[in-house]
């Protein structure tokens, strides 16, 4: 089966790889395009453009960074070229406005639309550990498994309304991010008290908290590795403002979301975008007179 | 082993049927003391007063709602006939300033203030499977170990401050209870997006919350079985209180503490404190015009 595959960023890359090793025929578009290199070696093509990655008909996964960047790629001209019954595999974490967007602009050309953000460090979409939201038409969907499949652990199905997986992927979102700030805040507090940050996660991951986010997180944050990328801050950020989007769309208030965004709004204030999301740790460490002690390069 | 065990509340009742059939020879006491009749056909015997449940130099366990409850029970008569090498085994979720006052007041004469807070369910404690944090004199620890060990599968000791154990307890209660606001906005979202909080909740405890806390209040959140009390609203506020002032002896500001309290006073104010601490989520379902429909009882 031939796919298209646009966006090799840090999430992106290793999903094309696993599809490559699998045995699918990738076509890849990146705008840096030397990322691709170690896909062009193992046998998958070069686009020139996003246009170039398309089969009329056939499906395209676009994995990329953000709202703006998936409406300049999904131009009209893009759908009319994967014309009738063409599925564009959505994978990326969006606003609920581009779904809806896109869906229906794919929808006059006879385009499917079909939502499959994704849970999962990089790690894990390297080892075909991935979870899987999916929601959208129920025939692009079966269409897309034997993709989704070698990717993933485990697919759950939300449905048709395109917006339906995007919103339980910013729903988890939400929930680890404010999982990160009850971290911040309770191991400052167990540090300020003389205890070791490492010691008193180590016990909560050991038991009640034995989940990826408290394990992986808990330790970046019990350790201040800060530098040590797996999610971005400002790319946190951004998924938290379209939770507080999607909550605005239905006069919802969300002040656990709204705290946790001024938290990652003083770390983009103090220039720490491109710090992992778990910095979020700093503004109670500072606050604490406890920052910049081991690890932290603030 | 003889021991004094004081406190048959909702977890106090099964550690000492659990003791009990370990083999331990129990002397119970209850201010309800009805609540003792099952143990005492169990083979324990029934004190009427805290004081009568001590051997000299023996072992007491406390397992009390909260401070006042404890101080007033630790009475300098009951220290003094508790004697010399005696061990109070601390294992309620108390203040800092209680485990400091009693650990000294026990100090006085001769007595061992061993803190020993649990996490779990009470199913956890019938079951032998309480997580247990450990501190204080390193020989009464020792001389506790094979009590502990029956109710528990793991003991994590954090060393000799009678605070240690204490802290480690009120910042993992506190991690939960921020668990329980981030699930009740998030899967309000979800709902209010036309999802069904079951199957949201569902995939993300399949997934990356695997973990006590968000399996069992997440589905009770989903749910909406808010009168299905495991922990009590007013029981999880007095810890919302516990963790704040910890953080206020270190001129802490925990905002993520300050706004979970902020909505169990809102459940207190509305007379759900008998409620379980998952009615929280009331908080976001009724300004989300959720609420009500199915299974509260509010």
């Amino acid at each position: 089966m031939h796919i298209g595959f646009i966006g090799l960023g840090r999430m992106g890359f290793p999903m094309a790889q696993c599809l490559l090793n699998a045995g699918f025929e990738l076509t890849v578009y990146n705008r840096t395009s030397s990322k691709a290199t170690p896909l062009l070696n193992a046998g998958a093509r070069l686009a020139n453009s996003p246009l170039e990655t398309i089969s009329p008909g056939g499906i395209v996964i676009t994995m990329v960074s953000d709202d703006q960047v998936l409406e300049e790629t999904l131009s009209e001209k893009f759908c009319q070229t994967l014309g009738k019954d063409g599925v564009h595999l959505s994978m990326s974490t969006l606003s609920l406005e581009i779904a809806r967007k896109l869906s229906a602009r794919q929808q006059q050309y006879g385009n499917h639309y079909v939502a499959a953000p994704v849970f999962g460090p990089p790690a894990a979409a390297a080892e075909k550990k991935l979870w899987i939201c999916l929601s959208g038409n129920e025939e692009a969907k079966m269409r897309t498994m034997p993709i989704l499949e070698v990717m993933s652990q485990g697919i759950y199905d939300f449905g048709v309304e395109p917006t339906a997986a995007t919103l339980v992927k910013l729903t988890g979102n939400f929930m680890i991010q404010s999982a990160l700030e009850a971290m911040s805040e309770g191991l400052t507090l167990a540090e300020k008290h003389g205890l070791d940050q490492k010691q008193v996660m180590g016990m909560l991951t050991d038991t009640i908290f034995a989940c990826a986010p408290y394990k992986n997180y808990g330790k970046k944050i019990a350790e201040k590795r800060f530098d040590e990328v797996s999610f971005s801050l400002s790319l946190a950020a951004k998924d938290n403002r379209l939770v507080r989007e999607a909550a605005a769309e239905k006069q919802l208030s969300m002040p656990l979301a709204q705290l946790v965004q001024e938290h990652f709004q003083a770390g983009l204030d103090k220039q720490r975008g491109e710090l992992d999301m778990t910095a979020i740790a700093l503004k109670s460490l500072e606050s604490a007179g406890l920052a910049g002690k081991e690890g932290t390069n603030s």
